[in-house]
């Protein structure tokens, strides 16, 4: 028997309350599908919103810098839900298709000399130490 | 028998004029041990050096948010030169130890959520299609 | 032409053997899709299946715990087939949501402190070298 | 200028009650190089160790099972810091020889039948969607 | 707004060059989706066109050599799109089903035994330095 | 206490059994630190050196191409002591230095374009389905 999203109306009152909480942080109407799932495990869920809202809060670095970050490492991992979800989420943020193109092009970039490193056996300079 | 890095006095011209535009580009005096190992071939170094110029540059992303990004694939994909020489071209470019904090918050958020995303089966909601 | 899956019906010999043996150690009526395409070649069919069924058999770890660490490579690597049809494997030996939960718990912890010590390059403690 | 252990001596209060705890969680005399790695950015230290005492801890899965989890996604990772550090863990906890070979046949053979599944393109089975 | 696959009859006359010359260097009627998805990027389309070209042509290794060399890549990352095409680039240059198998046989080992080397922590011998 | 390599005089019978096989097949002196390290679960030995033995062995591919793409995916995963010994099994196969330039810019292309084709979510064309 599959698993199925659950629902704000079907949710815990736990479960409501972080629904609630990340609706007011991002100012969304609704959750995504992600944390519809999580809600299976509201222990999982709680530590994993208030994780991903202390990491994604304005800091040293700027949202929309966190989000092409996150969808970096998502496109490195080949996480097609993730993909899916940091890009809408990285232009809400402000990323435009310039700079999409741009992140996509270093991403392809670091995957290709991440194995030439590797297969060249490359010793770490010493400067870099 | 183990490969060696090509140093700049054992170059043929065509390397030399890779290390010659490299330390240029970057105002460096010496180029890394990872392009005196691909100097052990010609036409993938200049294809490259090529590449990563065009890539590197300023353009809708700035290049310390280009270094980031490179940093955040490099240790996803553990690869531990990259790791060492992207962590410094990073701190030149202007990343503070914050940003670096914040780097790797984000990039340990996002390999833990691929796989929740992974494991959980989350279909992509229809607004992010 | 796309590879087609192979029936039983339409299986030779030695695929058939292989077949019926999976069905008689898992106590099923139909092997999955995964036989059903490895037998395209059935040295390859024969090798992997004498293989998983000596890997899998009870010894040290329970055939829970096994299937609950396959699971968990298949998450980290992203397969979605391995991902539904080990999960299913896990639950039906013995898998509750709660043990799912805290298997995917571990495996995006895990992932995440993987990228951590990767980008912080945490040298070995002497005591576990 | 690379980065240095940060040792109890030398932490503040806020890291100094995270290796505490850490050190009374798991009755040990000093903590790994992973925190005292950490301990460069106390607001991760104190998350990254909050969500794993509460991972890791006994539930619904015996803390032996989860180490060997955890050593399975570092082994599928190639993370070399965290396979020296979570055999040692799983030691610890209980692990056997033989409990480690067929953690290690296991992973080996989830990383054969992932890319099996991949090449094949083998579609997911009506039973397990 | 999802992005849409750029026709020849909709494209700058930078992407119709691009086209037309994969279209003559393949003797193919249309390209692939893959370009026309990055000819949202003419630079990066054309940049990694030339890669490609330069990379995939007849050397000290053949075309069919290199296409199953793609595709075991491919496999390993778990890239479906790759996987689809490249199958279908490596049957185009002579992959029988036969040296497929034999492709999808060596790469399940390797992954296989790539585990296996980092999970026994095996140092690298003498001879291989 | 950390693992050690079983040397061929300190071996059982049944691992001597596998070490000389692989001596005979190779036509080496000595087997390498895997197997040595492999030898601590004889029943690992066995199974992993049966299917390499058949998988490595010439068929529709030789055994150099079958080394450039074990060596190709043990880059991709970045295994150091694959890299290592499958590059050194390679050039005793045949291969010379430029194929190896060719098998590493293959294997960066197709890292980094896997990823262009996860980034831009390019949906597989009806032809390659």
């Amino acid at each position: 028997m599959p698993r199925v999203p659950i629902e704000y109306r079907d949710a815990s009152a736990q479960v409501r309350a972080i629904f609630d909480d990340i609706k007011r942080t991002r100012q969304v109407d609704d959750v995504n599908n992600f944390w519809k799932y999580l809600a299976h495990d509201p222990v999982m869920l709680t530590r994993t919103w208030q994780s991903i809202k202390e990491i994604m809060a304005p800091g040293a670095l700027d949202p929309l810098t966190k989000e092409m970050i996150y969808l970096a490492v998502s496109v490195t991992n080949g996480c097609n839900y993730c993909i899916a979800s940091h890009t809408a989420a990285a232009r809400k943020a402000g990323m435009t298709e310039a700079m999409f193109g741009e992140v996509m092009a270093v991403v392809g970039m670091a995957n290709e000399t991440n194995r030439l490193a590797n297969g060249y056996r490359v010793p770490i300079d010493p400067a870099f130490k």
